[in-house]
This record gives C-alpha cells, structure tokens and sequence, in this order.
C-alpha cells in the first residue's frame, strides 16, 4: 500500500502532467501546480525543488505508462502486424485530446526541443521507446535492416496526423489519416 | 522609402519572429523582445499594447513570405508536380532550422493550440495558405474530388518529417523522410 507521502508524491506529478499538456510546459507555473495539487508551497518542497524535476518526474510517469500499453499490445496480439495497427489504434481512440491538445510526446518534445536541449533530452526517451518497440515488430515482419527507418517513419507519419487534425481541431481529417496509415501497414 | 517609424516597426516584428520561432511564443518575454530590439520600452508601447499584438504582426509577416515564396515557385514551374517537389525542397532547404527549432508555423500552432484558441485562430491561416496552395496543384493534376484531402496528407506527412528530425535533431533522417515523401508524389 502507498504511504501518504507517495500518494501526495503520485498527486503532484498526475496534476503536472495535465497541466502540462494542456497548456505547456512554460506556460505551467510552479504555482498552477501547487494549486492544482491542493497543497502549500511549502509542502511540495518536500517533494520537487523545481518545474524541472516535476517534469522529469512527469516524464517517467508517462514512460510507466506507455510501457504498459506495449505491454497490453503485445500481450493481445502476437502477429506483429496487428501489433502496429495496434499503435494506430491508440491514435484513434484518443482523437479527443490529441484534437484538442494534439500529441502528448510530440508536443512537449516541440516546445523542449527549441531551446531546452537537457530537458527535452529526457522527453526523446518517449520517441525512444515507441521506435524501438516499432522497429522490433518491423524486425519480426522480416524488415531487419530497415526497420529502424521504417519505424521513425511511421512515428512521424504518426506525429504529422496528430498535428494537422490539432491545427484544424477536426476529428474527421484525423480518420482519414490514421486509415492512410492503417494502409500503409496493411501493404507491408 | 519606408519612413523611420515603418522601420522601428519592422524591426519589432523581426526581432520577435526569431525569437517566437527560437525559443517559443510564452517562453518569450515582451521584455525580450524590447531587448531584442534594442528599444527602451516606452518606445515599444507606440507601435504594439500587448505581445499578443505582435505575434499578430508576426503571423502576418509568415503570411507575407510564404505568399513571396509561393508565388516564386509559381513562376519558376508551371508543372504543378514540379512545384509539389518545390514544396518538400523548401523543406530540405531549411533543414538547418527545422532540426534545431522545428517548423515555425507546425510548432507554433502546435504550442498555441493547446489554450491559445484566439491566437491560434491567427495562426492557422499559415496552413491554410499552403492547404490551398497544395490542393490547387493537386486540382491541375486532375484529383479534384480529393485535392483538399491530398493536400492536408501532404502537408501532415511534411510535418511529420519536421516533428521527427527535430525530436532527434538529425539531418540524415530529415533526408530520409523528405525522399519517401517525394516518392510519395512522383507517384501521383
């Protein structure tokens, strides 16, 4: 069982997290996060020094996660073909926020990228893990030397649907996408 | 001529596209950009109220150079698939930039769509300039029904290539992209 102090750890990180993507890391401030979390500043001292060790915090949360659903996925199916449909799947089943607040990794590693190069160093972990369990499955399909390059592809090909149904905040151009995609699994 | 006031103006708006683009709009402090600009701030108050007003400014001068350089690739193909490849060239061309700041236009959206609706509503209409663009290259070459949706394709898939060569700041897997998605058009 969590201890009360791990809990109020778990709170903080899961409030950042929100905060995070739905308005960005800079425009989160320390203090949203406090307010958020319901707790004194000085309480969450205890915890976090800075934004950036929320962040980091925040980070191995959503690589928990993730972990999990490549976990779930394998689990459910076991030809890896099903398995990359899998990944498009998951971009479908979350139109709602990815329309509204567009790709949760890729958002954060845009806004990092630009000039906080230790921050968003950490942030590519999540790009990292989603190319490397893609390209496993591209291996298994018999794409051996290619498949790192076919899985980058298909991380940006994922990545560019996120963005232009973002920008148009429109459910039906994000369908029309993920079935282009689906295709061009299909095809492999 | 442009008078002395056109000039400060001009500047202001300079000064604050490189910054937005480099470092991202909230990242960006009204402060930096009278810095920038190297103005005293009372000064700055004639021409902008608000950093809202600029990034205003600022989006309309996108507008202004991605309309010049339209209308230049216009008249240096009449092939439209010509000028589809011009398209991904700019993106090659700019490889520099996009591996190190990421697609001025994609990531600013990207940042101001999550709770910027307003301003993002500004924004957009750099997208909708090269969807318009792309889509009237796509009617020339006889996909009429479907030119906007092949245009949006386009567009999605060329943000993707910005997304993933940003994330891991990579010129070689910019190229890579940027060929599949010439590819992609020679087969049109």
């Amino acid at each position: 069982m969590a201890s009360k102090g791990e809990k109020t750890r778990a709170d903080i990180v899961a409030c950042a997290k929100k905060l995070f993507y739905e308005q960005g890391y800079e425009r989160t401030s320390f203090s949203d996060i406090v307010a958020a979390a319901g707790l004194f500043r000085g309480n969450i001292y205890h915890y976090f020094k800075t934004k950036d060790d929320i962040l980091k915090a925040v980070i191995d949360q959503h690589l928990d996660d993730f972990r999990a659903l490549l976990t779930g996925w394998q689990a459910l199916h076991a030809d890896p073909k099903a398995r990359l449909v899998q990944f498009v799947k998951m971009v479908v089943s979350r139109e709602r926020e990815l329309i509204q607040y567009g790709c949760p990794i890729g958002s954060l590693n845009t806004e990092l990228g630009k000039d906080r190069p230790d921050l968003q160093q950490s942030a590519r972990a999540l790009f990292d893990m989603f190319r490397d369990w893609l390209a496993a499955q591209l291996e298994a399909l018999g794409y051996a030397g290619e498949a790192e390059s076919l899985a980058l592809h298909l991380l940006g090909r994922a990545q560019g649907v996120a963005v232009i149904a973002h920008v148009y905040h429109d459910a039906k151009l994000l369908h029309a996408e993920t079935e282009r995609l689906e295709a061009w699994i299909g095809q492999l």
